[in-house]
């Protein structure tokens, strides 16, 4: 790819590869559930499968989806293991969906822009 | 889903599917490529694929997608079809995306607000 590189790269470690597996990992309704209530608190898996009617070995596969591409990691805390949320590939994500609406309202103001020369020009 | 409905409804139409989709579309470096390019100027399908090294049918696959999700719209234009975008689905993404940032800056101040609290109180 040579052009239209999103604007990612104003944040250290943005790549398309991160960037992919982001949005796949959003891609998923029990996966963005879960990422909405580690927002709110760290959780244990039982927690977090709590909402959910879903086999634990299908909610553990979305667990692992969500801490390969890095916006979920876990700990061990004594016997239970705790998820928490880490922002920064969300940020990542969000950032390149600003970048095009910003790109967007640009041409959007150039247009209209363009309209008044036009209109002032005809008068 | 009982529990963590992602803050989406205050924009009409914006549908847990709707989102997957969206963020399906968004998964793939060649379809965020076309969205980029979309957000500078409508274009034909041609135009959109020159950047890439790949087949005409794989391409319309993913313009498909993109369409489906109805972030990108076409129209027979004489006889070229000129597609465009359409940001309203982003939006609904970007929303989610923001929704989700502002829970977790949310709890981050509140923690902080602890701390003082703890802080103030061992004076």
């Amino acid at each position: 790819m040579t052009a239209n590189q999103p604007r990612t790269s104003r944040r250290a470690g943005a790549s398309e590869g991160q960037l992919s597996r982001m949005f796949q990992a959003l891609a998923d309704p029990t996966r963005r559930a879960v990422i909405a209530q580690l927002s709110r608190s760290p959780a244990s898996m039982t927690e977090l499968a709590r909402p959910f009617r879903m086999a634990l070995p299908s909610f553990a596969q979305h667990l692992s989806v969500l801490e390969k591409c890095g916006v979920v990691q876990s700990r061990k805390d004594g016997r239970v293991r705790r998820y928490r949320l880490v922002p920064q590939p969300l940020s990542v994500a969000e950032d390149w969906m600003v970048a095009q609406r910003a790109i967007w309202e640009q041409r959007l103001d150039q247009l209209e822009e363009y309209i008044e020369t036009m209109k002032a020009e005809s008068r």
